[in-house]
């Protein structure tokens, strides 16, 4: 539901202004216009005043969240078989609930249950891997579409080091599979954008990577990938490119790092600093997973620095190497994941603010999408509608405090209504409560 | 309520048989009478027949959840100013938050929005600090009695280095006040049990301690502490002790050290050899509270070295330096912390298993009561059943596999029911669901 001109909330209202600054404004109006923010006000101004004002009350009103990092079929196991690094982790879990997917019924009811629970949570835009499988991506590209959240939904390419029946038979085959893939859902969809997905270097030829990179020369298509999570992998990778100075050069070598089309790197816990300059150089994002990189024994990765350098960050769950599909849970885990790092790697690596966490979780990662997770004039309208009247407290509490709370205490009980590009796509009622 | 004799509940029974072995039985009996179990059974034995049978459907049976250590005051700003580090963050946030159970009025609505959290949770035994209010104290201790929680609690001892208003004058006054509480709540409780509680050697002078030693040889009361939680901690407790050899010989100097009465004492994280083996020593149990230590940047306890030197190791929540309540929460908290200890820190102490993460939230800090934790023959009957059905998932699970789930995925909305020394003392229903 769009109102036809524009609508108007009102409530306390946080966003984010750069990733140093937190805008609070309690008891305000923030103005969507056709799907456009048109700013936040204390007084509504006068050319607004035909609109529609949805009073939310004392609620908190924030930007929708990004989760720039996620894997839809491992959502099924979730908070199990954590007690491996991985690689092994990957042969032993991953893969083998990978390959259901084959399988549209099972991929069906287990994507069925992934975007139930999106759509639920404070996520409004998502960048999300599939498997390998077309019909199967293609269910989930169905059922996220019809949530009205906003994502970009990769098929999976992999032609080596997989498991027989979770892998593509050569680079030629992938890329057809890739090649239809697209075909089949080409003009398809208003909300779910495809995004080309090697799955990392070890289960990607080089023959596939060319591959790759003649269809996103032909298309435009973002990718995305993982880079630098733990240290067994970088030196996999280092035997399967020999002729590479890095695990981030494997990738520039073969001309999929960034540069024109956007790209995001889930992970970057142990990169070089050549690495490091070439990220910023070729425009990568990163999707810092710190929940992953912690329950996979993976390490922490420096955001501190990716911040201080200025790159482009953004927060990832990482399900199902993370066990929560929250990114006020990622941003939690940021602030703390910082602080461990600090106190036991280096302590010349200040923790992470809530500030910082807010923003990465929000404008940060919502950058890959555009102007997106931010009440500044001319953003998209992702709205999050927050009652925290359960979380009980005997003192008074700020706004400011009031969010911080939300960050450590929330859960989808707290969630009561949210929006993207100015569509009300969730409303909390006692059903669903 | 509590059956004559007794009663049997019928479910996926789950429990620790030592840090090592998680037991396992799948749609079995537990048997509780007067108060105790009698172990658990695939078939009811007959001498149990006439016992009424509570079934529990597919629901999952645990031994209730043993939470260490906490700070009942703290509650209020859990998820709040958790931008310092320890010092200076019991001087900006605690202290002046715990000034205020002075006033009767805030203490008692503040202590029922914790007692009423800790109800609905899966808690059934906790330790936990009050503030140095006699009268706040009394209250919470009222509050913790008609829950049917099984505590201990203490009014804080402190008469140095804290804020004008929150400490004792002296020592004598000190003294003189937790002889006032004990003898004012004498014979008061049958489940809510005083404990000594110098908030830390920091706060006490020398005197106080004293002061307490003479209290526990009169009494023979348990006392529980924090010791060596934060570098710039330690150093102070060295220059206040000037002849102690380290922050635990400082309490052990004063009597105060475990032997005959039962001592807990909350953080550990950086002990030197010779505290390990003093602690091991006078048996004094250790409660490990990884999200705080997390939260005030104070690093990670070596849990590892503590389970295979055989110490006696529980979890703490410790609100509010920790944000969550739950001790399930504190047991994935446990496993991660180790984790990201083996990887940054030192590879040879491996990180903590599931088992022995459940163990430590269960039979661990519960062996602090007696023989309380687990599903043993001659245990008190503390359970918790829980429905995880709203957790979905595709595939089948193992009840192995729900338990470890429920460690990472569950809150209180899957909290069926509660039974404590055998009393059901919370059962969920639509209006607190």
């Amino acid at each position: 539901m769009q109102e036809k001109n524009g609508f108007v909330l009102r409530g306390n209202i946080c966003y984010s202004d750069g990733s140093k600054k937190l805008v609070i404004c309690p008891k305000s109006y923030v103005v969507c216009q056709e799907g456009i923010c048109r700013g936040v006000y204390q007084e509504l101004p006068k050319e607004y005043e035909s609109y529609i004002v949805k009073d939310m009350g004392d609620a908190l009103i924030i930007p929708g969240l990004v989760d720039l990092h996620t894997h839809a079929p491992q959502y099924a196991f979730r908070g199990l078989g954590m007690d491996l690094e991985l690689l092994d982790w990957l042969n032993t879990h991953t893969f083998p609930e990978e390959m259901k997917y084959a399988d549209a019924d099972y991929a069906k009811k287990a994507y069925t249950m992934f975007v139930e629970d999106l759509k639920k949570s404070a996520v409004t835009r998502a960048v999300i891997f599939a498997t390998l499988h077309i019909e199967g991506t293609k269910i989930l590209m169905d059922l996220l579409e019809a949530s009205g959240l906003d994502t970009y939904v990769g098929k999976v390419s992999m032609d080596r080091n997989a498991l027989e029946g979770l892998q593509e038979e050569n680079a030629e085959a992938a890329a057809k599979a890739v090649r239809q893939w697209l075909l089949e859902t080409e003009g398809r969809y208003e909300h779910t954008k495809p995004i080309l997905t090697p799955r990392f270097i070890p289960s990607c030829s080089d023959a596939l990577m060319a591959e790759l990179k003649s269809i996103q020369e032909k298309t435009g298509l973002p990718l995305q990938s993982h880079l630098s999570e733990n240290p067994g992998e970088i030196q996999w990778v280092q035997e399967l490119c020999p002729n590479s100075s890095s695990y981030s050069d494997a990738y520039y070598q073969a001309g999929l790092f960034g540069g024109d089309c956007p790209t995001i790197m889930a992970h970057c816990v142990w990169l070089k600093e050549e690495e490091i300059s070439l990220i910023k150089k070729q425009g990568v994002f990163i999707a810092h997973c710190p929940q992953s990189n912690t329950n996979l024994s993976s390490g922490i990765a420096p955001v501190r620095r990716f911040l201080d350098e200025g790159l482009s960050v953004g927060l990832g769950s990482d399900v199902a190497g993370g066990y929560s599909t929250s990114v006020l849970r990622a941003m939690a885990d940021t602030i703390q994941c910082s602080k461990l790092r600090w106190r036991l790697v280096d302590a010349k690596q200040k923790p992470v603010t809530l500030e910082e966490a807010f923003y990465m979780g929000t404008a940060g990662g919502g950058a890959f999408f555009g102007k997106v997770g931010s009440f500044l004039e001319g953003y998209e309208f992702d709205a999050v509608v927050f009652d925290d009247s359960e979380l009980l407290h005997p003192q008074e509490l700020s706004v400011r405090e009031r969010l911080e709370r939300l960050i450590y205490l929330a859960d989808d009980r707290q969630i009561k209504s949210k929006f993207v590009k100015g569509n009300l796509i969730y409303e909390k009622n006692e059903k669903n409560s």
